[in-house]
């Protein structure tokens, strides 16, 4: 059969009266004579209408949802409902069946978890179809958007001996066979004689790498994997995921707070541009499914409004000392509603306190800045006052923390006695001081979690529904 | 300080007569009064002219190769040679010194292994500002040419239980104590109390994951780490490497040869573009090296002309069996100069028998296809001669192997005899048996080695160059 035409160009340029040849997977056939055929190309089918004379009764048992078929034929206008254009099939392949004995994916409702367990076929649903759509349309705004302001993309290590956070529970990477590895004269393993002849784990951040370009090309970003060994069975926490973390020589907290905030609402104005079929689809399962919980239970927004909305707004910009203000005077902590009460100055704050302060207070999205120092990280700039550090948060409603960043504290010494205090072992980020002791200048830097901007770009709930095959603690399947 | 304007918009558009602010690292220092300052935004420095009677002879103590500075001022045309403006600086910050007596990167050339050991320094020198813009534009090009094609991105998993190529030596990942694992009642490593709750590995290809999309979303592609626990110490290995993997429904291999070509065709072209400056300094670089060089070892072509000899040619494409006539009736197999001669039909083609029919038979890019079954993988489409697959490889000149790819088996019998031919264990990969048992269809895609591919075009000789944190056996530093 001839080279097939994508069904969104199809759909887009309606070349009637065209002969025209398409191929994908059937989605429902209808009255012996109506398939409804996917090739992922847009959301929409195309509707194939087959001339039964023509075909032999063996290709036409054939025909069952989620089989492969070819159909050539002549685009016409429809006559029914539900579709602007329909393919008069002269000829049909079916290339693969699919058995509806046992095919999982059938044209009904499955519940997510079942999905989850036929990850490898759950693309071929509306929902996921739509999901992995808007996902690389995500991606390709990331991109597109660093491009477009001359960041470079910096392709940071995986497998690294360091750990940026000094505190991740890390995966380690290790060729010594578990059964019978090397020993050293003391009994213990002998990681001098693994492949790269230390301890050696999965990144959990490219930020110190990034830090190293940036301070000679000015502005990088990455775009990776990272890992996190935590044994949380949570819809929040996957242990390998997508971070994105630009980096900016001579950038300012501020600078970092627009920088973040520019790239949010380009990426929200680019899904909304660019996937308004999927969208619209997530948006009415979500609306369908919101009508059935209790009304103190509903959203005050559909998805897209929701994505509006966020594009509309300033988001909120307080300091951390504001936000405590603010939550010890909420009602909830007043009448101890909260699972943590705010108790003072320095408290860390919890999810419920991060939404309190966006979803019902401000009521759109905030960036916290200015944190204690003791509850953050050993690379962050130190304020003037000696108590706090140049931290930013950006919390979404629905999501809560999305983005985390900070300027970096670009001076030698004050970030020396810094990781003294905080243990962080100087002699194996030698390299890190490097960048300090020549040629250091002030530089921000922030981590947009990518499933969570998936997550509320699409509105799932639970994180495993937008990346391809989540790996969770006991779960590492496909 | 104001914000800093980029200095390669500075040196695009001239603003002559205008007040600007940039900011950057001192390349050198002349005369007391002209600093080259870079800032990684263009290959160029700018010139900034330093009024000596304004700034303090503390400030002016300050300025050496690689401290970060700010200046302000007006710019105007150069009187001198080599620049068509410079900057009059009214106001000039150092940020950060760099200690002539100690900082690594001298105003001199380096070797390219002291900068390997540097490596977290290298960006700021001419090279590997170059060669770093030049990945970031390849990159990009990459994500591109797959959108505007309507291709998905696909995020294949990193850790995984499987080992796609049936053969790879892999890291394993775990969370045990290496000193103290739990074990089972035989005494072996109990690995179901591992994380996962099974060995798992880092991913050696994300091409079975890509299958799994590509037949439900018609064609996605993967651009990510990949990995390799080879013990290698070549210029041509690296333990952790970035692959893309295009991976398309209802293509065949031709379409699959197509596409490869339009791809590398599309990425020389885009940096030929993009990158001109970046490309010209390496091209000028590796023409003086090679000219210290004996004659009959320097290249024919420089770096430049041999990306737009790539672009004019159409790729030759040729089986296997054709390649070993041609083997086997060539000079160095008769007068046995290659180390492998080829004996006939079934041999395996090494780097010289590839380099030969590039460089000297050919001389241009070459695909080869149809290879034995017995030398390639178990999911490579079975011809009907039943003795050859559709497997294609794409060689290029001074590189070998840039791209592997197959038309994929798509019939679960056929399949089902070649795992089990080959020892691969059916039931771990029922996953990628499902997709053949419900709506299979041909389908075809190829690997890119995303650095075999920054070498062609950056001509870099060894593949730790062309990677910012090289991991080796022995290495995993930064």
């Amino acid at each position: 059969m001839e080279k097939r035409t994508r069904i969104d160009q199809v759909l887009a340029t309606k070349p009637i009266g065209e002969i025209i040849t398409v191929k994908g997977w059937v989605r429902s056939f209808r009255n012996n004579q109506f398939i409804a055929v996917n090739d992922g190309s847009d959301f929409d089918s195309l509707q194939i209408v087959i001339n039964r004379e023509s075909l032999s009764s063996d290709t036409l048992k054939k025909i069952h949802p989620g089989a492969a078929v070819g159909a050539k034929g002549t685009l016409t206008e429809s006559q029914g409902r539900g579709q602007a254009v329909e393919l008069k099939a002269d000829e049909l392949i079916v290339y693969g069946e699919a058995d509806p004995e046992t095919y999982p994916i059938q044209p009904k409702k499955h519940t997510k978890e079942f999905l989850r367990e036929n990850a490898h076929l759950r693309f071929r649903t509306n929902t996921f179809g739509a999901i992995f759509r808007i996902r690389h349309e995500l991606s390709y705004a990331i991109h597109k958007f660093f491009h477009e302001r001359k960041f470079y993309y910096l392709h940071s290590p995986i497998i690294t001996a360091s750990d940026a956070e000094g505190a991740g529970e890390m995966f380690r990477v290790t060729t010594l066979d578990p059964n019978n590895p090397p020993l050293t004269t003391d009994g213990q393993v002998d990681l001098k004689k693994d492949f790269f002849g230390r301890e050696t784990n999965l990144t959990v951040s490219g930020q110190l790498e990034a830090e190293l370009a940036a301070l000679a090309l000015g502005q990088v970003y990455t775009f990776g994997p990272t890992f996190r060994a935590e044994n949380s069975h949570t819809s929040r926490h996957l242990a390998e995921f997508w971070m994105v973390e630009p980096e900016v020589a001579f950038n300012d907290i501020n600078d970092n707070m627009d920088l973040a905030e520019d790239m949010l609402k380009y990426l929200i104005n680019y899904v909304l541009e660019h996937c308004r079929k999927d969208l619209q689809f997530l948006h009415n399962a979500a609306e369908k499914e919101d009508s059935q919980k209790p009304k103190n239970q509903r959203p005050d927004m559909g998805l897209i409004d929701r994505l509006e909305f966020c594009l509309e707004q300033d988001f909120a910009r307080i300091t951390y000392t504001e936000a405590i203000d603010i939550l010890m005077n909420s009602k909830p902590n007043k009448k101890k509603k909260f699972n943590y009460v705010i108790e003072g100055w320095g408290a860390d704050l919890q999810s419920e306190h991060e939404r309190y302060l966006v979803e019902k207070h401000f009521k759109k999205p905030v960036i916290l800045y200015n944190y204690p120092k003791d509850i953050k990280s050993f690379y962050m700039k130190v304020n003037d006052d000696n108590k706090t550090v140049r931290a930013m948060d950006i919390l979404f409603p629905g999501i809560g923390e999305i983005i985390g960043g900070s300027e970096r504290e670009e001076n030698l010494d004050v970030l020396k006695s810094r990781m003294k205090e905080m243990n962080i072992p100087m002699e194996e980020l030698y390299w890190y001081l490097d960048i300090r002791k020549y040629g250091s200048c002030p530089h921000s830097g922030y981590g947009l979690g990518f499933e969570r901007m998936v997550q509320f770009v699409t509105g799932m709930s639970n994180i495993r529904d937008v990346i391809p095959f989540p790996r969770t603690p006991g779960n590492a399947s496909f």
